[in-house]
């Protein structure tokens, strides 16, 4: 290993990153070292000011750097529709893809019983709160395709049901998706699900 | 993306270190914001202060926070061998290892016509130096087996010759290598420098 103290403490903190092992955070450490004034100072100095401005938004569980994020504050965007998410991860997702001009709503994580999540873990309650105070028209349930995802799209449904129109996202063989290479399920719940053309 | 500035100045920053793309490094920030005070916070601090002292050693080149590193410093490791890397991560390695007791010279890189890369430009000067003035009994190439690797050995070789003693690390079958999956020129190598058991 390094001779230095603060070089290898450096090494573990970033070896801590999803994505990165020992291996890649010796060589990122050294690549940041190399690009001291180009990436390792301005890397730092970013990582500080987020650490201090970077807050949850109390209405919706984006994250930001404003008490109400800037997808609620927007006068852009319609307020009657309602995309719940999993994680922020999957906001940014849906925002890449640009096809969405609701709001969100960020539950930050699934039910799962097995880990002791219920509902008050989740941003459940917060969710049923907007769909009354709110206009809101639709609730559109874009959670993972997964079974804890599933089970937390049936509960919410489960709550808003008759209040609100629900949907969820389509499910089906993905764009430039090959038969050959789709597991069974996808393809059972694109058959059912075909299309008249 | 998110909706926030400094956070996607952030992603684009951790973007541009080896081993991350514009995915990974957003799940790195989100993790790095949800883990604030115990990885945000240290992580940034301590790229400060690696920003702040972190240089490369006067004598061997070595990455520290001292103008002559620990390893050579160091009362307890032998002066009368060196072993030449071509870069500091080659260093580690080897110090991973712990086979290696006596001390080191970073070159810096290969030889390269193409990038137009010569002793100069390397360490190779203060290689010859170091020979010269310390009582150095050995010099072990402990380079890449790339062809720049090799190449930059040779011209090492041919500056030092009848100096010093001067060795490279053998070639042959890697520990727990299977021949099936070797290389030919790994199995040539090994064949041609077969032992006698």
């Amino acid at each position: 290993m390094s001779s230095t103290r603060d070089i290898d403490a450096l090494i573990d903190l970033m070896a801590r990153l999803p994505g990165l092992g020992p291996r890649s955070a010796r060589r990122a450490v050294l690549h940041l070292i190399r690009k001291r004034a180009l990436l390792l100072t301005p890397l730092a100095d970013m990582m500080q000011t987020v650490a201090a401005t970077a807050r949850e938004c109390v209405n919706c569980g984006n994250v930001g750097t404003t008490d109400v994020c800037d997808i609620c504050t927007s006068e852009k965007r319609a307020n009657g529709e309602i995309c719940v998410v999993e994680d922020v991860a999957d906001l940014w997702a849906m925002e890449r893809s640009g096809v969405f001009k609701g709001r969100y709503h960020v539950l930050g994580g699934t039910l799962s019983a097995l880990d002791a999540i219920g509902p008050q873990e989740l941003r459940i309650p917060r969710l049923i709160d907007r769909v009354r105070e709110d206009a809101v028209s639709e609730v559109i349930l874009a959670l993972n395709a997964t079974i804890d995802g599933q089970t937390t799209a049936h509960y919410i449904a489960d709550q808003l049901e008759g209040q609100v129109r629900l949907t969820s996202l389509a499910q089906g063989v993905p764009i430039g998706g090959e038969l050959d290479y789709l597991d069974d399920g996808t393809i059972t719940a694109a058959m059912r699900a075909r299309k008249s053309l």
